[in-house]
């Protein structure tokens, strides 16, 4: 028999406001902790990464139909808070979390530690300017679907605990090693330090994706939503690679990061 | 010297609420025309159906950013009218078309217009339950990136002149024939008559997509975001086709609409 959980009911106490602040970066950085929004992320944080799970809060109704995450709570001493929908409105950033919200804390590892994941043959991504949410996501998911490494996300990109971003991995966040953090240079510099070639993916390439050598440990570096990689990140990687596409600018970044991603897991596949 | 452009200033205007309704479905049926906002999708649509445009609408300070439109439009007789930000505003869906927007009649072609677009070796892209407006567009994209023939968009799925599609196709719903409406089962029949191959992109395939016979015409056959294909679609498909991932549900609908589409293209040029 468990015990009953404790009840959350009014949308104005000092945790519920100590929850929905982490809609805001600089009270994501100052807990260490974030949002973690909808059944979905919820399951794959408590299946792939209960050990920083903080506290799950969900309603009487999801409690029931949702009884596997309370289940996995429960298992992995997870505190539950039973709530109302006012209380998950007011502490969501999405104001509909279907009824499930947890707060984790951050999931990040240190970019030596991404890079020995990549290991004799593995594939990276890099985010250097990427700002938009959504793309975030997207590259995160097909990083995690299209057996990447690792995931390096540069200082000048989006926070990718920014609870958009979160929503958009669909719980990829918690199956990969994500690094976040570092400077574009020192990010570039030290994948070239551990041997990782680097390929640009960018539409300027004079290499296309079909030429392109895939073998060995790389790491595709996309640029930003509008305006692309600059000429100095250019310089510094081995190699620019264009997808062959009939019409320019008809692939946004999240497109183009999933088709270059597919490239580099059906090299390997074809050679394993 | 051109005349001077007619004025709009007040939002309140019959003519602002005529256009400004177009982000509803019932409107744009009942009128034929639909938005299409902000510089990008009006430069595309000038460029490549000017004769389907009706009007232009941009601020001043718009008129002046972007000359070419104003020139374009001149060339192909396209009504421009100068309006105050807040007439955009209250025209515009997004709320910020960039002080940019235009009405055009509706682009899409009969079924069979479409289907002959195909050619001897073309490929389409078939949506079957597609729901969400973003994923609609981006499917779009990837048509237009990858030189598919066509687009062939069933009565089941999201109105393709919902504002939010037009929006995320970034102007591609104006460069390949895309067709409307038609019932999916009518839809797969009329492909089948043609000899267009059918391939469902689904998860449950058995045949892997470095392993399908991507030559000749055939159509990519895209179900729902949550629910996939059904049976019934399924029969009726030559082949169901599976993308190799690490893990399900790590893809969603455009990604795996992109990644099926690049193959496609990379076969053809592969043998080209």
């Amino acid at each position: 028999m468990t015990e009953p959980s404790p009840q959350l009911s009014s949308p104005r106490s000092e945790r519920v406001r100590q929850v929905a602040a982490l809609g805001r970066r600089a009270a994501r950085e100052r807990s260490g902790t974030f949002l973690v929004e909808g059944p979905q992320a919820v399951r794959e944080l408590l299946l792939h990464a209960a050990a920083d799970a903080v506290a799950l809060y969900l309603s009487e109704a999801a409690g029931a139909r949702y009884a596997d995450l309370v289940r996995h709570a429960q298992d992995a001493g997870v505190p539950i808070w039973s709530c109302t929908e006012a209380v998950l409105v007011a502490m969501a950033d999405t104001g509909t979390p279907q009824g499930v919200l947890a707060v984790a804390r951050r999931v990040d590892v240190p970019l030596e530690v991404a890079l020995d994941a990549l290991g004799e043959d593995g594939f990276a991504v890099v985010l250097t300017h990427v700002r938009d949410p959504g793309n975030a996501g997207t590259v995160l998911r097909g990083a995690d679907a299209f057996g990447a490494g690792a995931v390096l996300v540069s200082a000048a990109s989006v926070d990718l605990y920014n609870p958009k971003v979160v929503r958009s991995t669909a719980g990829s966040l918690f199956h990969l090693p994500v690094s976040l953090g570092t400077p574009v240079d020192d990010l570039l510099g030290a994948c070239r330090a551990r041997g990782v070639r680097l390929l640009a993916a960018d539409g300027s390439g004079t290499t296309l994706l079909p030429d392109a050598d895939l073998s060995g440990r790389h790491a595709w570096v996309m640029g930003n939503e509008a305006w692309g990689l600059p000429g100095e990140v250019l310089e510094r990687c081995d190699q620019t690679v264009a997808i062959p596409i009939r019409r320019a600018e008809s692939l946004n970044l999240a497109m183009a990061a999933t088709v270059c991603l597919h490239a580099s897991a059906a090299a390997r596949s074809a050679t394993a």
